[in-house]
């Protein structure tokens, strides 16, 4: 059994109506990808049992659906106006663009390699100064005493280093010469912050709580790859917990294990997620971890925890001129609430559960590739097979389509073999199959085959519907 | 017991949770609202049952969820680039921007009142005529010689009639000279048309089937107005059903008819919902209707079902230079599907059940409001509430809510007087109110008060879950 690479996965998802390339018939639109029916249904699981895990489970923790389109104001005092680009390079011989941390993080690497270890340091800790800056003048400078060159031109003949905003832009109105300029927002979080009031007034919430949300965020990110990792569209999972300024370390850290342990419901083994401390804090933050998963690409994001402190309430307020307090009846004080993050992007822990449940053994010298995706989240729960294209065995089976229906994610085939038919719900996940034959005519039994065993067992149709809730509940994965 | 305004459901929804102005806190955007905790899961319980309407209760309707940017050459396509505008003139005196269209259809209508009933039917007639054309001559003629004149100013000094597309521009790319001029998509149907391919390969499904999809959509509305009837950032539920040319309008009446009773199962009277059929249709439809809800401004669309012919498919196998066609085993034949059209606007929907729900009654002289959600899809399902801040009252009635969570969406409330907490949950349309008093830690029963009749019962503990799944399942509205 080996690795599955990100190619194979990529390309299973697609032949297998997980993800297309969004208007593929057009050519495509690049870093921009739509779900297909099997995605569609599997993301919508994800997202139902984590809104389940972070609302339902806590009474303290109410939803939020704010808009896309938000005042530009927000965005100003969000930071994201002055500080949210990337700094930009072309070379003047490929015309190519790149990254400019990128480029010299490469150079530092290839540095320590060949055994100048200092040197690389150096010149890490020069790109971080310099890129914190408002112009780019020292990293133009910096890249050329590093003598970095473009990867194709192989030539050190850059132009200025420019700033490169990562919010897409539009315009709101109907006159022209009134427009407004506003922006799609590049991540979810501040719509919650600029609702705080609205939320606790009309909840009556007393901290500490969270506001959780679903949505989706936009960045024009220059370069975008690895399939669903890093896309311009994308989804995030969001929960915003406010708390006494004093306890903010405190629940940082109840978050960040409560978070990790999240990943084990979904049957994720521990040693495939790792805790990463960032070393490096955002403007906003006072302490910040990832939570990462051995990707095939190596141990990266799926999730983030930040103490952001009370930093974007506070510019709310000051950006506003609205006082946002908390009055604290057991304290009898009044303060502005920290608040600690905990951001899931939901096209990463897609992606997580593809790459963990894509499975390839042999069995019987056939290889054998199936999706072993917890059964409460498999995009089909059961698909319902006439063992043959017979009217009485096809009869009988929409018999119990019908009556499983009502209940649970179920297909119906009658096509090809039935060997086939479980290869093909084997490739997308299912984890039961109920074969209908001619001796279920006779005795109202059924053939029950388990995904990931392939053991079959006879069942009574009657039994079926208590047998499929006790294995599909979403509590099942809790209890976990 | 009166008929509510649309302001004072707007503002119950606004002081209770359901809904607030985007960005309120910087004087709001205008026509684009937040969901809040109320809201959110009102609209996420409307989703997930039409979604289980829609694809759950039948095998050969399966979801997408395509992005919201797509290639431009889909809106040449689609006819959004020509054709998708308002008619816009402006008054020089006011300096106020109108549509054309509804400035004179008010004109007709008051000419109608005054009993010019054949001059009404020639402005009218000419205006439909006018709307179509590539230029505004004629409708910058008509508006002068029909005389009319602008409701602030009473002149009828108007510029010249010009075209406004709605759709929201931006680009993607990071390089400005290549970057891409892009669109937010203005309707979600595309994102369908375009993977028809891709989901037909990808499941197999044979015609008729069809293929739905949740989600938002940007029009650039000049006019945005009650409420969240028309956002300019908004949300749609749509499936278009794929099937052979012959049987179009057999399927349009199929999906008529299935629509329209699918009101009933939320509780919606029959003569609340009226079927209007489209007497002009647009260039994509063989036949069309809306159905409409007796809203507080009137019947108005809150779902539309299309005939849409083949003409998406057509013009992207035009466009793209794919072929796009099927070929039906059945039949021995290859052809372009036909498309039935049903598509709900969601932010609709949620403003129909608030409007349907809102009620205000006199009991024993006192006036009381509730929000009468079919109790599957009201936002909280059960409250938990001790009858007095008491440790051993709160401590049974914790442990009620610990023991009830994992199964239902409830809430715990230990503030003020029971009867204010009752009146609390009634005003956001919690079907059951669960009370824990002395009694109950002797006898191990609670009180479980019904919202619609205020009737209470005594309950063991023991039952609550059983009871209350009973009443809350999702599968009793489709028995409805």
């Amino acid at each position: 059994m080996s690795t599955p690479t990100l190619q194979q996965i990529a390309s299973h998802a697609k032949t297998y109506g997980f993800l297309y390339n969004s208007s593929e018939i057009y050519q495509g639109l690049q870093a921009v990808y739509d779900y297909g029916p099997y995605g569609v249904q599997l993301k919508k699981n994800l997202q139902d049992f984590w809104w389940y895990s972070m609302t339902q489970l806590h009474h303290n923790i109410v939803g939020l659906d704010a808009a896309i389109l938000m005042a530009p104001a927000v965005w100003e005092a969000s930071g994201h106006l002055a500080g949210f680009h990337d700094w930009m390079v072309d070379n003047k011989d490929s015309k190519k663009r790149y990254r400019v941390d990128l480029l010299l993080e490469e150079q530092a690497a290839k540095w320590k390699l060949a055994g100048q270890e200092q040197e690389a340091i150096q010149l890490s800790k020069k790109m971080d100064d310099f890129l914190s800056k408002e112009d780019g003048d020292g990293l133009t400078s910096l890249l050329q005493e590093s003598h970095v060159v473009c990867p194709i031109s192989k030539t050190a003949h850059w132009t200025k280093v420019k700033r490169f905003n990562l919010m897409f832009r539009t315009e709101i109105g109907s006159v022209a010469n009134e427009a407004t300029k506003i922006y799609l927002r590049p991540e979810t979080a501040q719509g919650i912050f600029v609702n705080f009031l609205n939320v606790q007034k009309s909840t009556r919430l007393q901290i500490p709580f969270g506001i959780a949300q679903i949505g989706k965020a936009f960045r024009n990110e220059i370069i975008a790859r690895q399939f669903i990792f890093r896309m311009r569209e994308f989804e995030q999972m969001e929960m915003q917990f406010f708390v006494p300024p004093e306890e903010e370390q405190a629940w940082f850290d109840h978050w960040v294990a409560k978070r990790k342990a999240w990943y084990s419901t979904l049957g994720i083994p521990k040693e495939a997620i790792r805790i990463h401390p960032h070393t490096q804090l955002a403007h906003y933050a006072k302490a910040a971890v990832d939570i990462t998963y051995r990707y095939p690409f190596g141990y990266k994001e799926v999730e983030g925890i930040h103490a952001r402190g009370c930093f974007d309430l506070q510019s709310h307020a000051n950006h506003s001129g609205k006082q946002i307090k908390y009055f604290d009846t057991s304290r009898n004080a009044s303060y502005i609430p920290h608040v600690v993050e905990t951001s899931v992007g939901t096209d990463r822990l897609l992606l997580l559960l593809l790459c963990h449940a894509f499975t390839q053994t042999t069995k019987d010298n056939t290889p054998r590739t199936y999706l072993k995706f917890p059964p409460p989240l498999a995009p089909t729960s059961a698909a319902i097979l006439p063992l043959f294209k017979k009217e009485p065995l096809i009869k009988q089976a929409q018999a119990i389509l019908k009556q499983l229906q009502p209940h649970f994610r179920v297909a119906y085939d009658q096509s090809q073999s039935i060997g086939k038919r479980y290869v093909r719900q084997d490739l997308i996940g299912t984890p039961y199959c109920i074969t209908v034959d001619y001796e279920t005519l006779e005795d109202q039994q059924v053939t029950i085959r388990e995904r990931d065993t392939m053991t079959q067992q006879r069942m009574p149709i009657g039994r079926l519907k208590d047998y499929l809730k006790e294995q599909l509940h979403l509590e099942r994965l809790i209890s976990n």
